[in-house]
């Protein structure tokens, strides 16, 4: 947490005139994945979960598979995580061809991943959740947002059941909290498929994609989606809710597993 | 602007009940750009002002200089812009040799460019804004910002003089955004040095460099910064504004500049 947030002096500016102020700010620090060696990316990152972060994010590329756990994995305080896996694999191999291009807010070519990943099959799911209990975890994932009460500027994402969150993370950019989720669930054991992402961040495709690649049926949002991200949700099957903040919400898609 | 929004029928909630609701959603495409026949990158955008985001990014990325114009710029309807430059520059030659590897919301290796602009020296500018500008200036963006109004989950971004906004732009990223700006400005034969960058996104470094880059003194927000954002414009001279809100800002850096 300390990592995390960082003091300054600021100049407060108001109606009633200036004064310096002490305020937090959120901590943003490049992040450089290796895979085997090999160093693949640099991420912008707030500086807590790495190792979630490095393994959510390549789970997210497609550089881990669910069932095939890294044979190790070590983050370095200077900002480095180094992740092993078994290069014998044939996707490893696959990853290894591939010209790394990285994905990013808008920036990037994983919606030719995307192309493909419409090519996934249905995301079928018989789970029902009631609506006043979208509600009450996207309040709870607010409370858990210690970093945005203290500084803002930042985004939040959680895992949870149709009951409660299981973990939730914070993060600068909102991709990096959704993978920091999906690498903590992984870390901890439990698979993605079947829960709900909460996120506080604006659901783009590249967010609608880490949904659909981990088998996820629930994609709840503080925010709004864009159309690409609408029409990927019907196409596949998710339901999904935006600008859900109090009792109020917007269902795109899949509305029939909202209960009453 | 047709294509910029797309109609939608969702479900609304609210503790009034439920009810199918037409409403707008802002449109992500893929953009792809083309530099002297070679594909370089592909973004995921918001389909107005395609020129001046394909631009926009070249001139961020380095690819562009602000004194050479492309010789040819294309735009198809598909969603691919074609820049063509005079390839016997030396600084084409060396994006030509140079891996290319894509910057984005936290993602990519664009942090290697910070350090180096951190090289960079010092944006002296005798400039000075009054306060009640600033907040004058955030109003007119937030005036201008009609997909936003619409549709919400868009960020807008604008280059003024001390005066008055000169070039508005809007998008679902916060870095096309001002990618796009930067690019207007350019193909409008002004040059964005000494210029006030205003946007409503979150300041990361990402969005510092690009400030940097064009010799920008001024740069305002609607939200707020991360701690090397605020490093960086203290460190290279860049006064930095943020959490604009009606009469209310705060000062990261230079505040010298801006006058009772």
């Amino acid at each position: 947490m300390k990592d995390s947030i960082k003091r300054f002096q600021v100049e407060k500016v108001s109606p009633q005139g200036r004064e310096e102020e002490e305020t937090f700010i959120i901590s943003e620090r490049p992040v450089t994945l290796f895979l085997n060696e090999k160093e693949v990316v640099t991420l912008l990152a707030t500086p807590e979960n790495l190792k979630e972060l490095a393994v959510g994010f390549m789970l997210s590329e497609g550089w881990l598979q669910e069932d095939k756990p890294p044979k190790r994995v070590e983050v370095h305080p200077e900002g480095v995580v180094r992740v092993w896996v078994n290069a014998r694999h044939p996707w490893a191999e696959k990853f290894f061809l591939k010209r790394t291009i990285t994905s990013g807010c808008g920036r990037g070519t994983i919606f030719y991943n995307v192309l493909d990943s419409l090519g996934a099959k249905k995301i079928r799911s018989a789970a029902k959740i009631p609506r006043e209990r979208v509600v009450l975890l996207m309040q709870e994932l607010n409370r858990r947002s210690v970093l945005y009460r203290q500084s803002g500027a930042v985004h939040g994402a959680a895992l949870a059941d149709g009951q409660k969150i299981l973990v939730s993370c914070e993060d600068i950019g909102r991709h990096n909290a959704v993978d920091k989720v999906l690498g903590a669930a992984f870390l901890q054991g439990f698979s993605s498929s079947g829960k709900v992402l909460l996120t506080t961040g604006r659901v783009s495709s590249e967010i609608l994609v880490k949904a659909i690649k981990r088998r996820i049926p629930f994609l709840f949002s503080y925010s709004g989606p864009t159309d690409l991200a609408v029409n990927m949700a019907r196409q596949v099957g998710i339901t999904l809710v935006g600008y859900i903040r109090g009792p109020r919400m917007r269902v795109y898609s899949q509305g029939a597993r909202l209960q009453p």
